[in-house]
């Protein structure tokens, strides 16, 4: 069962979100430190120890930055460093076209490959766009929160292979750490998630991995971010084992704990169990349900469940919160009545999962 | 005296660098509670709370943001957003430099008023060049952390008002909160801080004041930042009440509960306590060493003391933290034996600067 924190009356509600989800009490009790210099030898014990740990967890031997923003600073941040001109964005839900969204804002010019929600992003439709065009970079969405799709992200970075001059950017805010992935293997430049998420840490925190390509394309290049700017970052560490600019510590101090514990279930275990919660909540799904997401792309932290019986959505989502006291999600903006979403992810198990379809049959008299 | 938080062995030592500065145990407790979505009703009560709040300590009717973030963000979010061709910044040390590097490494054209680390910027210069050439927006640092040289913002705020297609954008990083300014009156479009300086909050939250006309501006470009974007974030807050994109929660609930200590204070009295410290600081300066800051230009928040007694600046700040556990702050950069820095900022009072001077008094024989 999943440690849930209950010792404030305001807040005993179980967190079945697409993120933020539940954050074991330790971690918590870890920001609740005083301050402390961040250009002193104690941060870069706190912030080495978190990037290495980092790139044991994830497997990797790319560079690590952890930044203070959320998920988004580091689409724009990709976008800067890495996209003169032109990118390729498939979009198949509100992240992905938000993704979109944050380069045209930029001023940079967006091709898309355009998908139904729910749909999952085909490798070959990414093979003809790069035939017929040229892109600095090909972003893409590997978790989609509001579909709950899982893109085939390694076979399109198979494709991404042909094309060494286009970089490979990967959004996998919602299921990084719930989800592996090769990241070296899958041709991936840049993959970013926030802490919130499968990470199971306060939200506030930013990670993002750096292949060696896309450090020797920012530092070629004559425009980039400053604040998500990768040689600022990854020179800074190497010089001083810092963050390039203040850091927001008492999350950091959150981090270390957290990956501490990430690091003794150890990734392949936090897959294996993710996926289980995964194919127990489809197969509930399935009973009670449908399924929204495409057969053979459905996340593994993320179930998004078609509302095939047409129950109250919202009404279901308040009594299982007032009654139970656990919350999950409805549908993402169009779909708020046509589906709901459970999170399963970060320090859920199947215990806990059970527990909330147990709840939610009660409600909805399943 | 400054109510410091010792309740941790490793953590007895208290800050008076240039930021962060010592943050009050109830705030640091306020960031130990569970996690809730960020999308919920109570963070709407957190958020609107924050920024009315800050609105009010302000003293301003302009929008504020408060994005998780170092600073740093904003010099880049101000430039994306404000700034299509080119910028002037007066450079008078090294943040003041590094705004004009983060506009330039994104590719924006940046001309400079240099003068010497130390000197004040004039508003005569700023007036001079802005007469020759055709600007976008004038960036200016209020108070420079590097040399303690407050920058007389409200007169070049004056020369700005002949400019109304020109946008003034301040860097108050460390001193807002510890030194008042009238914002509209100063004619600033965007005025920026993060928490750990005189706010006396964690690091990792930033916070902008948005003029109706940078608004205005930003709405009608071409391209702009979307994480420090103003329109996304303004816009957000008047339909939802909330941030626009995942908020460091923990942080932002430490931020509540200072802010509504601050207003209890207030921010006259604020400013005149800080006031005091800094009196104070430079009386004994004068007694004992130099100033390196320009007269007449004297920070209200760090003082940057000349080491004129060629003491050995790093031994004393080792002795001062062994013996007395106080932390203070060597030169910047090139200064780090020629000058010493206090930070005089925040919960910091008249007993607990004296507190600090006795301490480097006794160990550097004075």
């Amino acid at each position: 069962m999943v440690r849930v924190t209950k010792n404030q009356e305001y807040t005993d509600k179980t967190l079945y979100l697409p993120g933020p989800t539940e954050v074991r009490e330790e971690v918590i009790e870890a920001m609740a430190e005083p301050m402390f210099g961040h250009r002193s030898e104690r941060m870069t014990d706190l912030y080495t120890t978190i990037v290495e740990d980092t790139k044991e967890f994830l497997d990797t031997d790319q560079d690590v930055m952890v930044l203070t923003a959320s998920g988004t600073e580091f689409w724009e941040a990709t976008t800067l460093n890495l996209v003169d001109d032109r990118m390729l964005v498939p979009t198949s839900g509100a992240f992905s076209e938000r993704q979109a969204n944050v380069a045209e804002r930029l001023g940079k010019a967006v091709d898309r490959i355009e998908y139904e929600w729910g749909k999952a992003v085909k490798p070959e439709d990414v093979r003809e766009t790069l035939e017929a065009g040229d892109y600095d970079a090909v972003g893409a969405v590997m978790n989609e929160t509001s579909t709950g799709v899982r893109n085939p992200i390694e076979e399109i970075g198979e494709v991404l292979k042909e094309y060494p001059d286009t970089y490979f950017i990967v959004d996998a805010i919602s299921c990084l750490g719930g989800d592996y992935i090769d990241i070296e293997g899958s041709g991936i430049d840049a993959i970013f998630t926030s802490t919130q998420k499968a990470f199971a840490m306060p939200p506030g925190l930013a990670v993002c991995t750096v292949s060696d390509a896309a450090y020797e394309r920012e530092v070629a290049s004559d425009s980039a971010s400053w604040y998500g700017g990768f040689q600022r970052a990854l020179d800074y560490y190497d010089r001083k084992g810092q963050t390039h600019s203040t850091p927001a510590v008492p999350l950091m101090l959150a981090y270390r704990r957290q990956m501490k514990h990430m690091l003794e279930e150890g990734h392949e275990e936090r897959d294996r169990r993710h996926r289980e919660m995964a194919a127990y909540t489809r197969d509930w799904a399935r009973e009670h349900f449908g399924l929204f997401a495409e057969e053979g792309y459905r996340s593994q932290t993320v179930t998004c469940v078609e509302n095939t019986r047409d129950i109250d959505v919202e009404a279901t989502i308040e009594a299982v919160s007032e009654e139970y006291d656990m919350v999950f999600s409805s549908g993402y903006g169009p779909l708020t009545e046509e589906a709901f979403r459970i999170g399963h992810m970060g320090e859920h198990d199947l215990e806990s999962i059970r527990a909330l379809t147990d709840a939610i049959e009660d409600v909805a008299g399943l």
